[in-house]
């Protein structure tokens, strides 16, 4: 079985209803599942989480993005979030066997076809972007829609497909490939925001840190407690233990410890398991002894039996 | 979905034939199936693990066991590991959607219809037993076939299904309903086994340990390292990290340290989820932030509603 995640974060966290219609739309494409969704007032921005056989997750994007750009007018958008167009960003993940570069490819395929299609301009970013300069989304996104149609005509800052102007409602979309990314929060013992703020920077790849991490100290209301926020690009390198035990070691430094570590949204099977090897030394460990995985796989292959 | 797992062993490691026909059998009962097995000609004794409705399990239970009833002679059995019959041990494990109490009620099943059909009288051990002195798995066996005939005359060691005689070649069965059971070992960084064994002494629940947890020091020649050897009989009640960070706390009494742990055979993933709780913090974690889980979910879902 062959299986791509696709991310896509539209600029609407406000109108249910629209967000249900993308929803219902991605859905309609035989063989695509939406396994989580969700959205942001304040933010102003919905990501939906789907699977899809490779073959069929560019269709299930273009309906999404049809439905997006027909409700979302970016000329009258306001949140929190940085964004440039209302299919702000389309990012597809290998899930099963399905390869990074097949991934890129469906970026590419995806691109071509939103141009043609709603003729909003193309970026492509992380594992499919043509140009060093346009690897890391918050460049691309520096300057937001407001800014898109002076900086498009910066030749750096061509799109990647399409005119160099903004499609006038639904501004420009990004998509590529990338690693699942996993959304990793620490709790901090303390109240003090700028101990988060040092240990991040301690943390993070951008300031010396660990490669594929990216970190922010913040002050947690509902818990009166600081936190380290981090971004981890690539939980294959960068696992999470190794993330969680500088954390603490640098805490350590101000007298403070976690309280408490928290995965925002879903976190690969993979990574437990690398945490699972990391601290019980479990160094011969392997997916295939997880009973459930193997129930699973039985259950599926059982399935496609059945319907041969 | 409904769910539970039977862990057969038989006593035959020699004959690879004798065993296929026995997995064989098992698999014949539509809905079940196989998913790990294997086979030690030293201990002379095989482990199938397979999952089944629990509508079913029963029916595999009783295929296997005439396979290997019609197959192995005990009168003509020599092997390490100690048994009571050719059936030697049925347990019946909660896996979804299944009650510890509906696994009682499948062993009682089983147990009945295994002296109908094929007159091998059986026990009841773990929580199916009816008596106190016949929870332990090791008490009921003490003796083995060999002291069968004679240990079955007190009343205290009555069958609890059939006459209290032994079947002349398949001596008797032990059937109940238990936790899943890891198998997992520590291997030390030494290889003095006095190490091991009073690690496994103090680890242990018979000797005031952890609950739930047997051990004992063994010397592993391939590696010429010593390890010590354990069952978790319930890793909810207590969790590998628990025992895992004993063994270290202990073992460091005596200067020594964990090389590496393994586990033996399969783990469930609410085992890795409680892993990555412990050492992550994570205390809010939920299974259900497993992307794989909720792929093979929906996977499973939507070949159900196909087939609707």
């Amino acid at each position: 079985m062959k299986l791509v995640e696709c991310v896509p974060n539209y600029s609407e966290g406000r109108r249910k209803e629209v967000v249900e219609e993308i929803v219902k739309a991605i859905e309609s494409v035989d063989g695509v599942k939406v396994i989580d969704w969700s959205m942001d007032a304040d933010h102003n921005r919905s990501v939906v989480t789907c699977i899809a056989p490779p073959e069929k997750a560019v269709e299930a994007m273009l309906r999404g993005a049809e439905v997006a750009v027909k409700h979302i007018d970016l000329r009258h958008h306001q949140g929190e979030h940085p964004r440039l167009g209302a299919v702000d960003v389309v990012p597809f993940v290998p899930l099963m066997g399905v390869s990074m570069k097949d991934c890129v490819e469906l970026a590419y395929e995806f691109g071509q076809k939103l141009w043609e299609t709603l003729k909003v301009p193309v970026y492509f970013y992380a594992e499919a972007a043509k140009e060093p300069h346009k690897y890391r989304l918050p460049d691309i996104r520096k300057g937001e829609f407001e800014g898109l149609a002076e900086k498009m005509k910066d030749p750096k800052w061509h799109p990647d497909v399409g005119e160099p102007q903004p499609h006038p409602s639904a501004g420009a979309t990004v998509t590529g490939a990338r690693q699942f990314l996993i959304a990793y929060n620490v709790y901090l013992n303390t109240s003090d925001v700028k101990i988060a703020k040092k240990i991040a920077k301690a943390v993070r790849e951008s300031s010396g840190g660990l490669k594929n991490v990216q970190a922010k100290g913040v002050f947690i209301e509902e818990r009166g407690l600081a936190q380290v926020t981090m971004n981890i690009l690539n939980f294959k390198k960068t696992p999470i233990p190794k993330v969680f035990e500088l954390v603490k070691r640098e805490a350590l430094r101000y007298g403070v410890l976690p309280v408490e570590s928290e995965i925002i949204g879903l976190v690969p099977l993979d990574a437990l398991v690398g945490v699972f090897k990391y601290y019980l030394q479990a160094h011969g460990f392997k997916r295939e002894q997880i009973l459930d995985e193997m129930v699973y796989r039985t259950l599926l292959s059982s399935e496609e039996d059945d319907t041969k």
